[in-house]
């Protein structure tokens, strides 16, 4: 498959949908982020997508998106203004210009706003990302264990007001800058990871700009073909839908910065399994029975509409609705012991060990 | 009384009396801030003290003292380095260099930190202040009441996170260090209102160093005469003692950065009058019996020893300790509805309106 070199209209909404699955239910709505890239790239035109190895080794790489609970992203609109000043800033605070935009995560707004903002400074996209899925803390980026620092970051909110943090952890830096995002309102819009384009490859997810694509444009395409669309997402990301049915209870609070819950899907149909439950902070962590762990961070837990294969995201799950629950493997880099620190059960609190998920 | 020029050794032990006296039970440990203040004194040399019509009108100035639960600073030790990591990190936002210091408020450590301050940079101070007293509340500045902004402000703390915030509002400002200095572990050294020189009468309180000074070598030598150190102390406040008694009772929350509580005390003696509570919220707020307000913000409420006078701020009230408690008007502007509105009764919820206090 040919490679993407421009973000237009059309490949906004493949990757805005690929994305959402990608985002394993977090990263916020994809449809007010698709409207907002949309938006900037129609009044600035298409943004440049380059591939990681074609980034210059003195290049200066900002990565950009907004952080706090997705369920009131939805209810409190950015601008598009937001991600501007949020790079203006950290520009002021490094002393020297960005030269590329690119993705903290793969996930509904998350994957949007890079865009949008590339639109509108004119400024090439890389492809890739932070994460290749989506999490809910700002220390559990592959830059983290490569080592990179998350600071000096900027915050900003609607308002105007602006924060620049500098802190001797990318752990202490989630601390501050999630405390502000309340402050701000639940949601903020942020800069942060200043990459030397030297340690683009390594720090980044490669292609995952293109793979959220590809996705995005094969789930359209099995919908029209009326193939299985939820088979076709299995398919493409290497994984497995392992339980289908209907939720029957969803518990979710926004507390401290993220939303938190938990979802239970009773089977369809005689000799249902089992009932899942489905724990998530913004994004799906856990998917077990009361037996047993069938997917747990940092591998995919996606959610989709049964029928369409469309990605249901945690702040839109409802009681009823006919849902297919699909495992998939992470990014390989994240299933070190490394990166299981960063990302693994124990780093949210569960007390299992992780087991690798295999379709 | 000619006025002091160089701050040493001498001045700071009457300083940092007098200000825990003007500080109205808050503003920190007097202790602590005190051995700082004397070790940069020591190692660099005494501070220039300047009167706010001696400053230049293109001169830089920073405010810079403590954020926090000052119960919290007597446990966690500052180093003396935060003030010069707060100060530096506000150089280079505004890009220009500070050419004098001056003290956000009258009260124990952060009477001392700005003379560290000036000591280790080698910088003039200001015999002023931003309040005539404490306050708990960073929007509860002179500065406030002249329009003047809070930020661009710099936040450190003792492992070296360091915070930049430039907000919409003062009140906003307060909003995101109080969260982040929560996050740093209760407390934070700041560096804050950025002042011109031409802006220095109109937005501090003159002479409040030299009135510390003033107040502390008064009372100093009242007890070495053997006079009643509470009266000298009520004389040089043109103030008045309003209750002696016994404290019977202490409550004390250190919540969201703060430390609010209650302490009750009982009248001494036969014909004792009814108990007084004392409200505050890192200073003393209100002063009351079951009938009638006595004192009540932005006017001064002074806790000391009855038999020393030895001012006792709120994380050292005792059950059992003998107290006298003064009442003395505020720094006049702040009687103003301007005023009012910012540090009035009606600011910390009080439903009452504010009655000026008169000797």
């Amino acid at each position: 498959m040919s490679r993407l070199h421009k973000l237009g209209i059309e490949a906004i909404r493949r990757i805005a949908l690929g994305s959402t699955v990608l985002g394993t239910g977090g990263g916020g709505d994809p449809y007010i982020g698709r409207l907002m890239a949309e938006k900037a790239v129609r009044e600035c035109g298409d943004v440049e997508l380059v591939s990681p190895a074609e980034v210059p080794p003195d290049a200066c790489v900002f990565l950009c998106g907004m952080m706090g609970a997705p369920a009131v992203i939805v209810e409190k609109l950015p601008s598009g203004r937001e991600a501007i000043a949020a790079i203006d800033a950290l520009t002021r605070v490094l002393g020297r210009p960005v030269t590329h935009i690119s993705s903290l995560e793969a996930g509904g707004i998350n994957s949007m706003i890079p865009i949008a903002a590339a639109a509108r400074t004119g400024l090439p996209m890389i492809d890739a990302d932070g994460m290749g899925r989506a999490f809910p803390e700002l220390q559990m980026l592959l830059p983290t264990l490569e080592g990179i620092r998350a600071t000096p970051m900027s915050l900003v909110d609607e308002k105007g007001n602006t924060l620049v943090i500098d802190a001797v952890s990318n752990r202490a830096a989630e601390g501050f800058a999630r405390t502000a995002t309340v402050q701000m309102g639940a949601t903020a819009t942020m800069a942060f990871y200043p990459l030397k384009g030297s340690q683009v490859t390594r720090a980044l997810v490669p292609d995952s700009i293109s793979m959220a694509y590809r996705l995005g444009e094969a789930l359209l395409l099995a919908r029209q073909e009326r193939r299985d669309p939820v088979a076709e997402i299995a398919r493409q990301l290497n994984g497995r839908e392992i339980f289908r049915g209907k939720i029957v209870d969803v518990l979710r609070r926004t507390t401290a910065g993220f939303v938190r819950g938990e979802a239970v899907i009773e089977g369809l149909g005689r000799g249902a399994k089992q009932a899942l439950s489905l724990d998530f902070q913004n994004e799906f962590l856990v998917a077990r029975t009361a037996e047993r762990v069938f997917v747990s961070t940092p591998d995919l837990i996606c959610v989709t509409d049964s029928e369409t294969g469309e990605p249901i995201t945690t702040e839109n799950l409802r009681y009823g609705q006919r849902i297919s629950v699909l495992g998939a493997p992470c990014f390989s880099r994240w299933r070190s012991a490394e990166g299981l620190a960063i990302v693994g059960p124990r780093a949210f609190g569960y007390q299992h060990d992780y087991v690798p998920f295999a379709a």
